[in-house]
C-alpha cells in the first residue's frame, strides 16, 4: 500500500520545480515585466492557487528560481588559494549566465527591486548577503594567514569583483565572459603598477 | 527694440532647465515609475506639449537630466597622475549622489532600460560609453608612458571601478562613499598581494 500512496512532499517538489522552470523560461522569452502568475501557472501545468499558496508574488517566485539556480554553481570553498576559489565561484556564475535564462531573471528582479523596497531587501538577504558575508570572512581568513595585504578593505574587493559582473549585465556593455573574470582577478591581486 | 524682444533660445533654455529639475525632483520624491510627463509639466510650469516637442518620452527627459548633472562633475583630466585623475572623477560622482536626487534617476533609468532596449542603448551611448571610452584611452596612454602594467586589460579596470559604484547603488548594499573610492583605487593599483 505504501508504494502506491502519492507522497505529498515529492509531488510538491515536482510542482515547485515546474513552477520555477516555467517562470525562468517565460522571463527569458518575453521579459520579467510581461510575465504574469497566470502565465507561469499555465506553463507549469498547475493552478494559480498552487503558486499563491507558496509565494506571495511574482518577485518571490523569480527570487527562489534565482536562488535555486545559483545554488547549483556557488561554492564557497576554501582550498587555501583564495584567487582560485574566487575564480571557481565567479566562473560558475558566468557559465550559468551563458547556458541558462537566468540573466534576464537577474535583470528583471533588480529592475523591479528599484521601485519595490521589500523585494530589494529580500534579494539582498537571500542572494547578495550570503555571498558577500561568505567572501568577506574568507578574505579576512586569507589576510590572517598572510595570503593578502592586511590593510585592504574586504568589502571593497567584493564590490569590485561582483560589481564588474553586474556592470556588464545591467548596463548591457558586453556579455559576461570567463576572460573578464581572469582579468579582474589579475588586476585585484597583482595590481596595475 | 532688440532688448525688449524675448530671446526664444534663452526662454527655451529656461524651460528646458525647469523641466529637467522638475523631473529629477519628482523622481526623488515618488520614484521613477510613478512620475508622468503630465506631473513634470505641471511642476515645471509648462504645457505637456512643450515637453513632447523636445523629448519623445519620460526616459529621454530623465536621461538628459542625468547627462546634464554628470556634466557638472565629470572631468576627464590628464594631469599625468592617473590615480588622482580617476579619484577626482569618481569622487565627483559620489558627491553628486550624496547632494542631489540623481541616485533615484540612475536607479529608475537602469531599471526601465532592462525592459526597454531603445532606452538601454540611449543610456549606453549618452552616459556610459563617453566615460568608458575616455578612461580606456587615458589608461592606454598611462600604459604607453609606463605608469601602469602594459598587460592589464583597460576594459576590466573600468568594469571594476565603475562596477563597484553601480553595485552599491543598484543592489542597495550600502551608500556610495568617498572612502569606497579610495579603497577601490588602492586595490586596483597596488594589488592585494
Amino acid at each position: 500500500m505504501l508504494t502506491s500512496t502519492p507522497d505529498p512532499a515529492r509531488r510538491n517538489e515536482r510542482s515547485r520545480r515546474a513552477i520555477l522552470s516555467a517562470a525562468v523560461a517565460l522571463i527569458g522569452e518575453i521579459g520579467y515585466d510581461r510575465v504574469s502568475i497566470e502565465a507561469i501557472a499555465k506553463r507549469a501545468g498547475v493552478g494559480k492557487q498552487t503558486i499563491y499558496r507558496w509565494w506571495p508574488s511574482k518577485g518571490a517566485v523569480a527570487l527562489e528560481a534565482l536562488d535555486d539556480s545559483l545554488a547549483t554553481v556557488v561554492d564557497f570553498r576554501d582550498s587555501g588559494d583564495i584567487v582560485e576559489d574566487l575564480r571557481h565561484h565567479m566562473r560558475g556564475v558566468t557559465q550559468l549566465l551563458d547556458s541558462t535564462q537566468i540573466g534576464p531573471v537577474i535583470q528583471g528582479l533588480i529592475a523591479a527591486a528599484q521601485s519595490d523596497p521589500a523585494l530589494s531587501r529580500a534579494h539582498l538577504e537571500k542572494v547578495i548577503q550570503p555571498a558577500t558575508v561568505a567572501w568577506r570572512d574568507r578574505i579576512a581568513r586569507a589576510q590572517d594567514r598572510g595570503e593578502l595585504r592586511a590593510d585592504a578593505d574586504p568589502e571593497a574587493i567584493i564590490d569590485m569583483l561582483f560589481g564588474a559582473m553586474y556592470f556588464r549585465l545591467l548596463l548591457h556593455t558586453r556579455p559576461s565572459e570567463p576572460e573578464q573574470i581572469d582579468a579582474a582577478l589579475d588586476i585585484a591581486f597583482q595590481g596595475l603598477r
